[in-house]
């Protein structure tokens, strides 16, 4: 398999913890972001919206969309199981992981923020706008594990939820927010750091890491 | 079951074909997103985000994010399936349902749009941001499904992808997008449009339409 991705990406850095977790290894194929190559025809072709990730299976299928390659990793590669058995729990975790990937990452990512800067939106506004994105979303994260003893964000193992928060939090640090006012994600990351699946695939650890 | 909406919400909107086409009935609640009743204290003591959708089960559980809202409908009610039986066509179909519901949409949100505004982003170019946001998810899906012969986007029967792409359709007209550009696209909503559940679920056949 062939992982089109991006060291400092959150939603690569998702489907790299995935495929960490399920044991598996792909040749890492890096497109400079910064540098627009993701727009690139020959990428446009692979991924005709232009991001990163694309996963290619080995008969040369292209699967996009993080939280969709996530889902097919783990129906074909069963375990460990990255969701809960049980209908309820399962949509509670996909509900997490989506209130980042839907609600959270899509309004700070870079096409966002270049494009305030295209409105004239200065600088420090632009970094203001990706915190209260970031400080919006765990927000509300933190509020939905509330009651759940962890160590993880659902129970004793990782799931999707784990997978999506641990690349969040780095985005949020960047942007300079204060994540101490989210200890029950930090308790959630704090067990995912421990696990080499998670430390494996953290953006300086990828051979494109600036 | 109840289900906190808004007639005019893109997500809410997607959680009403899909509870149409299991044949599910549910009392409805709305929120008047632009009189801020999301963020009542009693709406955010059911969903912290402030978002609508939110479905309660008949045991009192919240269920929270439109597309794990969708999935779990799938996953309970089996009939008619959302996603298709292949692992791969699965991941296909939620990729184009999440290059909408992750991409495009929570962009052009109204949360979003008025963040805009406070930054003092003209009309004009809210609207713009807006119309921007839904041309480029839109191209995406046009040519995610370039090789589906239909008419559905996914096969002969409508899938997640069709339940988030018809909402979304609905926003671009609303934001002045040239949606003729995507025949693709249209081919799917026409039969969509043919069925009493999409149909019934439109905005403005709600009891909360204005």
């Amino acid at each position: 398999m062939k992982l089109h991705g991006y060291f400092r990406s959150a939603a690569a850095y998702r489907v790299r913890i995935a495929l960490n977790l399920k044991g598996l290894s792909t040749e890492h194929l890096p497109h400079h972001l910064r540098k627009g190559e993701q727009c690139a025809p020959a990428y446009l072709a692979i991924n005709p919206q232009g991001l990163v990730p694309a996963l290619e299976d080995d008969a040369g299928a292209v699967l996009t969309q993080s939280l969709a390659i996530v889902e097919w990793l783990d129906e074909t590669h069963p375990d460990p199981a990255l969701l809960p058995a049980d209908p309820l729990r399962r949509a509670k975790v996909r509900a997490f992981a989506m209130a980042l990937a839907c609600d959270t990452h899509p309004v700070q990512n870079l096409k966002v923020l270049n494009r305030l800067r295209q409105l004239g939106v200065p600088e420090e506004k632009v970094t203001e706008w990706a915190a209260w994105a970031n400080r919006e979303g765990l927000a509300a994260c933190e509020a939905l594990i509330a009651g759940e003893s962890g160590p993880f964000c659902f129970g004793a193992m990782p799931t999707i939820a784990d997978i999506s928060l641990v690349p969040q939090l780095g985005n949020a640090r960047r942007f300079g927010v204060d994540v101490s006012v989210f200890p029950r994600l930090l308790k959630a990351e704090a067990a995912a750091r421990e696990m080499k699946a998670f430390a494996d695939a953290a953006p300086d650890r990828q051979a494109d890491a600036e």
